[in-house]
């Protein structure tokens, strides 16, 4: 084979869930029915790498120093939700109404995996909660173990700075049926019922 | 979103198989966790567009006018193998002990899409025939009706230019593409191959 095309083969494998026989398969698709989509595919990656980085105050990835909202005047400043990662903001953003802030770990602690508080940029926000702008503190981690110590921790940091700790709801999905419901969820939605209106 | 990022995730979407979704998981992979590899593999994507071009005689993939297999001396000129795609060659190439040439038609007969014996280089094949050199076809194209359609079509070329056609054996299972057979019952295919009909 080639040595460029295996290099190519090698180099598409720094794809995440690309194995061998995919990034045969993308580099064959690439050369003979999309050379331009190729073209463009690494002349974007290298527009990236070089200029993207990440928001001094939120993290998330950004073209500039300040990312377009943590620089807009018309969000509120005194609401701040964090999040694993940008995927879970854009969620958040696409999904809600939200009009406040975002903190993005970019992670979540590990310390088995050396991912500690540090890691997560914890120390900038607790500077950040120190602050005084801040009221409360909307924790989004994800509902996993790692994900459940990453908000304690955080519920700690807010308490500390006087700033109230908050969970989005956990229960049943809306339009979701009971009999497909995973047992922990429903356990938990039976556990915190409340009062039914009607 | 940033706009450089959206461009990385739109521009990823070109690769097969991948949709929306994982388009962005590939790219807040790279940005955060790989932009050594994402730089990488731009540089690979560039070289690979610039530099790859078919070979001048079996239509492969090849930095060179002609591919290393076709240049090499010590390979049977006699005898021709019919591929319909590089992967399949290469399959051949690392399952037997094959030491013929190729010919790549990177594609097959299908004259609703367009692509007929022109589109697969078969009047360069049946020059090629004609020429004298060439004593066998092995025509080793998918066992898919598309497949044998072509199949047909090359072993008529073949007996017109007096060039005997054969096919691998049928102990390839019936749909199957070459690319993924496990290499030993692709071995035994191509020992126990038999002439072609048509």
């Amino acid at each position: 084979m080639s040595a460029l095309l295996e290099q190519l083969i090698e180099g598409l494998r720094v794809l995440p869930g690309v194995g061998a026989k995919s990034a045969q398969r993308m580099a064959y698709h690439l050369l003979e029915r999309d050379r331009e989509g190729a073209q463009r595919l690494a002349e974007r990656l290298l527009a990236a790498v070089e200029h993207i980085r990440h928001c001094a105050q939120c993290r998330d990835f950004s073209e500039t120093e300040v990312c377009a909202i943590c620089a807009s005047p018309s969000r509120d400043r005194s609401v701040l939700c964090v999040v694993e990662s940008p995927a879970d903001r854009l969620a958040i953003e696409q999904a809600t109404g939200y009009r406040g802030l975002y903190f993005v770990l970019q992670g979540r602690l590990s310390p088995l995996d050396g991912i500690g508080p540090r890691q997560l940029g914890l120390d900038v926000l607790a500077e950040r909660l120190a602050g005084g702008e801040v009221r409360e503190l909307i924790i989004a981690t994800n509902s996993t173990v790692e994900g459940e110590a990453t908000a304690h921790y955080l519920a700690q940091l807010a308490r500390q700075a006087n700033v109230k700790p908050s969970r989005p709801a956990q229960g049943l999905p809306l339009g979701g049926e009971l009999e497909y419901i995973d047992r922990g969820t429903l356990a938990h939605a039976f556990g915190s019922r409340s009062e039914a209106s009607g």
